[in-house]
């Protein structure tokens, strides 16, 4: 099954980007079209589909970034006044849009509202604080002032299945649903590697030494702007040392719990566990993890 | 061997940096050390380690940021007047000190360097333009104007190998030294993943379809501050057609030609082409496929 997020299939054609003329056209072409978007939220069809409107108003000035192409058409999102940087499950309707749309929708909302936030919080040049320009069809923003060049954000976010004689571990963030445990993650630093930063967060968190780290997969999670890589470790020992100013609890569970747990996604109270939703990567490790066996 | 920037060994004491009454603790301590720099550049001593200096100076308004505890003694590095975004190999003094650096050294340099360069370069919030703050002891700046909190940019590169039938694809950068060749590579965009990342970046720069893409390693690269992301992926062709907007060239190179370039480090007439230096995780990727044989 494919990763939530990943599959939109639009041409990005980089090349547009950089020549406004061909940007024009585009804006200017009868196949445009403008993602229908409440600030950060999508506006759903009946279907439970992304909506589509007319882009024909679109100027060269207009407050909109160019997704790609999908075929012939090429799409446009708007950028909303003000960005969001909550987790998901605090804002209720774009946590609840994702559970509904189809995963390409999914994977065009997601990219999408990526770049918008982005824009919406950097109006303003971190160099010299004077006012910023959309540049390359919103894959960029210029200062006029002092020259800088500023570019959207992707923050890279190590997220590990950590793994004690069988048993795996998993913790609840501070500000998670009731009863959900899902994979530890955190924040990959300057200075450090992808295998060194599974490695510190899990010491950080829970105290456990942790060996081997391999990689797993990959996912762009718009919350607002993180690419999760999925990890797997080895963890030197079990006593867990949990640092309640990061996490709110963590525990092992057996391979039985989890493939419990995993068996439907409807909370039940049978299981141990509420796990992550299916378009979280922690759900795709998890299911990678029991069939690895 | 060690990939080059990952093993500094410092405990970075997240909790300190949360705590100003530690971090001002650790500032006063007798064994604080502050990194001695010139902007950018470290100052090596004779045996072309760092030097560090006396932080007794140091106040609660000093403009460094805290590095993390060397055992007991706490480090700390200077925030320059003005950052640098240029690549390594044009930024001669760096560059040169990167091949004498000893390993351990070079990488508190780079995550030193990746902070400091980022704090540079956003003094001013991106979201109301108003000044910020150093706070977590260099690993946040907040603006009081409207309370947006940021954090040093960590920007995902796919770097690839790409084969076909045996041979192995290297690129020429626009601006590379003479007769360099290395892995393609590319940023990571919001709205994809790393293997989907790796898959588009080849072919906007060479035309080549890539699949099977899977990861070996990463590396963070102070320039000024990107997480590599090391991957290898199969072309389905080899017909190159090179976007001479984004890479100066790219060539098929046998077995024998890569295991000949990568015997020694310095550049000979008889050598096909100039590889990566041993600091570049392409080197590493290099020896991975040579030694997967």
């Amino acid at each position: 099954m494919t990763i939530a997020f990943c599959e939109h299939g639009l041409n990005r054609d980089d090349h547009a980007r950089a020549n406004p003329a061909r940007l024009a056209e585009l804006r200017l072409s009868p196949l445009a079209r403008l993602l229908a978007m409440e600030g950060l939220n999508p506006v759903l069809g009946s279907d439970n589909a992304l909506t589509w409107g007319d882009a024909s108003g679109l100027t060269e000035v207009s407050e909109v970034v160019f997704l790609g192409l999908d075929g012939e058409a090429p799409l446009f999102a708007p950028i909303p006044a003000a960005g969001d940087t909550r987790p998901a499950y605090e804002q209720r309707p774009a946590w609840d849009a994702l559970s509904l749309l189809p995963p390409r929708d999914l994977a065009i909302y997601g990219g999408a509202r990526s770049l918008v936030d982005w824009h919406a919080r950097h109006r303003f040049c971190a160099n010299c604080g004077g006012p910023t320009q959309i540049a390359k069809g919103g894959w960029q923003r210029n200062c006029d002032a002092c020259g800088a060049q500023h570019f959207p954000r992707t923050d890279p976010v190590a997220i590990m299945l950590v793994e004690h004689e069988g048993d795996l571990l998993l913790g609840r963030g501070t500000r998670f649903p009731e009863r959900r445990y899902s994979a530890l993650a955190g924040f990959i630093e300057p200075g450090e590697s992808v295998e060194q930063g599974v490695a510190r967060e899990v010491l950080e968190e829970v105290g456990v030494v942790v060996s081997d780290v391999g990689y797993i997969a990959s996912q762009p999670w718009p919350f607002p702007s993180q690419l999760m890589l999925g990890c797997h470790g080895t963890a030197q020992g079990r006593e867990l040392t949990i640092d309640e100013t990061e996490i709110a609890d963590a525990r092992w569970f057996t391979r039985a719990e989890v493939a419990t747990a995993m068996d439907a996604q409807v909370p039940g109270e049978d299981k141990s566990f509420l796990p992550p939703p299916p378009t979280a990567i922690a759900w795709h490790l998890l299911n990678w993890w029991l069939e690895r066996g």
